[in-house]
């Protein structure tokens, strides 16, 4: 088994070193072969090949079985001709990656952290699947002089898969669907919500319930526990999935998975680069790590080695040893040594 | 002076009833001359005309000074071959009504109903600018058997008057504004971040910061203190100003200004219709009498009215009466009863 290890910009490669190094640790536990090709990507990509996504990182990960993304972007790059961004959005286009799903649950141990009261938020567990290469991203873009247009379309074979991803979701989980659009102004929406009508009568043991854009913003924050599976087109999941990563107090906890139809999945955290404090030893692994749970559970039905590791990075929370961003004083590595202790 | 009042649908005919009653007290006490000329509108404006925006309805809203809405919406309308949202896009865009304004604060005494921990909303005092007749909201919509697309337009000239507004607005409060876009997918947002920094040159007093709308979406929640005024296209808006009014902790004490370049402008709580709970004189008409205060401030720049109608809002709250939705149990009209006796 192949796995792409894209390290990216900023903290990306010291993550993505402790990520690798939890991964050989758990591989021979459960007696799982891979090997690890590592490729420029984003920042780094621009630095050796002047382009974010180099033509061979493409490649290799088109070959493989998994990709695993720490993290890319950094002010270096605001003036680049393609900017490290771009790079991301190019291989999501190019590997098909349609469905990016972000489960957001909060840890009861942290919920102090939480800008939302403890009441709100702890019990908060919810899926959030976001459309990842349609809409207005993939529309036409046009900049003028004196005026600007972007074109936000999709298909009905578009929406359909997606809905149905997070019907499949539910399925194995509280068999609750949220579907979020802004029917009341756009066609899309009206075409996503008729799909999701559609598809529900495919799935009688689940429920689904539609919710505007703007209402969803306010339950996310007024009832987190009220969802299970929220499902949206491509900008409403980036506006709605990053305001769902507030509430467990921290960026530095969240994996995330994007699927093709039938080719490689990517997993990274969901936090950025963080420039400012690349290269410390500081940052939260915790993201990262259970990126790589994800991988093995997913692209790898290897749910031992997933849990494994999930499991470990909830002991060693609860013991307290906590990177900075969570109140503590551990780093990166002692985080990691601690984990590997427990596996 | 003439005012155009739109009861609406729901709980919009007992709340503007009560807000009338109040203008008619401070109108005296200030000697403001006005005339009051009720109009159909929304789910009224179906039962009696058969559409939203009865042309009646229109007409008078051009020759007034300015309009005051309540609430509009129903269940019972859901299936009308012209919804009743319809017609408040219709009367924004007949009016021109670019600038939607929807000041944000935390009254102290009432941040035990926020969902957010008392330290972190107590203090936020911000103000959002949303464009409201532009963008996708009117751009073409075509929808399809297997497709659908909207369009996202902007002009520069429409972009550079929302920001002016917003660059104003900040001049006279913290001086600070906070542009919203995301500039590094939509060709629109690279037009909007360009704009905004032409016209910060013209307000070298005023502070500008760039913000992409997820991250805006995070901010507003883990540190809501941090803004000014916010400023962003129609769609951005409809979403983040949703967001922003959970802060507070009840929609029912936020009231909204919608203005245009010459014309009237029209005056709003931020609260949907509540079909749930009308004609039980339990509905708060805090946002609507603090709509009535913006209208008397901005349109008919009467300060003195103005603050006595929000100090007495103050007043009467921290009283402790207060509606159901703020833990108490004074009626809508008991409510006024007390506030009257304030002014
Ligand atoms: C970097 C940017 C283009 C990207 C997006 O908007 O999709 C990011 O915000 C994300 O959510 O992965
Ligand atoms: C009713 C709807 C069309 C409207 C909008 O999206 O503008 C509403 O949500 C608002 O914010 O006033």
């Amino acid at each position: 088994k192949t796995i792409v290890a894209l390290s990216g910009d900023g903290i990306g490669p010291e993550i993505m070193a402790q990520a690798l190094r939890v991964l050989k640790v758990v591989a021979e536990k459960i007696e799982f072969d891979y090997e690890v090709v590592e490729k420029a990507f984003g920042g780094a990509g621009i630095d050796q090949f002047g382009h974010p996504l180099p033509e061979e990182t493409l490649l290799a990960c088109q070959n493989s079985d998994a990709i695993l993304l720490a993290a890319i972007g950094a002010p270096k790059y605001d003036n680049a001709p393609v900017r490290a961004e771009q790079g991301l959005l190019a291989l999501r286009k190019a590997l098909g990656l349609y469905a990016n799903i972000r489960p957001i649950t909060v840890h009861p141990a942290l919920a102090h952290l939480s800008p939302l009261k403890r009441e709100v938020v702890v019990g908060s567990d919810f899926v959030v699947v976001r459309e990842l290469t349609g809409g207005i991203y993939f529309g036409e873009h046009t900049l003028e002089e004196t005026s600007a247009r972007d074109v936000n379309d999709y298909s009905a074979e578009e929406i359909r898969r997606i809905i149905r991803k997070a019907f499949e979701i539910a399925r194995k989980r509280k068999k609750k669907v949220t579907s979020v659009d802004k029917q009341n102004v756009l066609a899309t929406s009206k075409l996503w919500r008729k799909i999701a009508d559609e598809v529900a009568t495919e799935y009688p043991d689940v429920t689904l319930e539609h919710q505007l854009v703007d209402s969803c913003a306010m339950l996310m924050i007024t009832n987190p526990k009220k969802f299970d599976v929220i499902v949206t087109e491509n900008l409403f999941g980036d506006i709605l999935s990053d305001e769902a990563s507030v509430l467990p107090g921290s960026l530095g906890v969240m994996p995330s998975a994007s699927h093709s139809e039938t080719g490689p999945s990517l997993y990274e955290p969901i936090h950025g680069s963080a420039p400012d404090i690349a290269g410390q030893n500081i940052a939260n692994p915790v993201s990262m790590l259970l990126s790589v749970a994800m991988l093995l559970r997913e692209s790898f039905d290897n749910e031992v080695g997933a849990s494994m590791i999930e499991q470990a990075c909830d002991t060693v929370m609860n013991e307290g040893i906590l990177t900075r961003d969570l109140g503590g004083d551990a780093s990166t590595s002692e985080f990691v040594d601690a984990l590997i202790k427990h596996l």
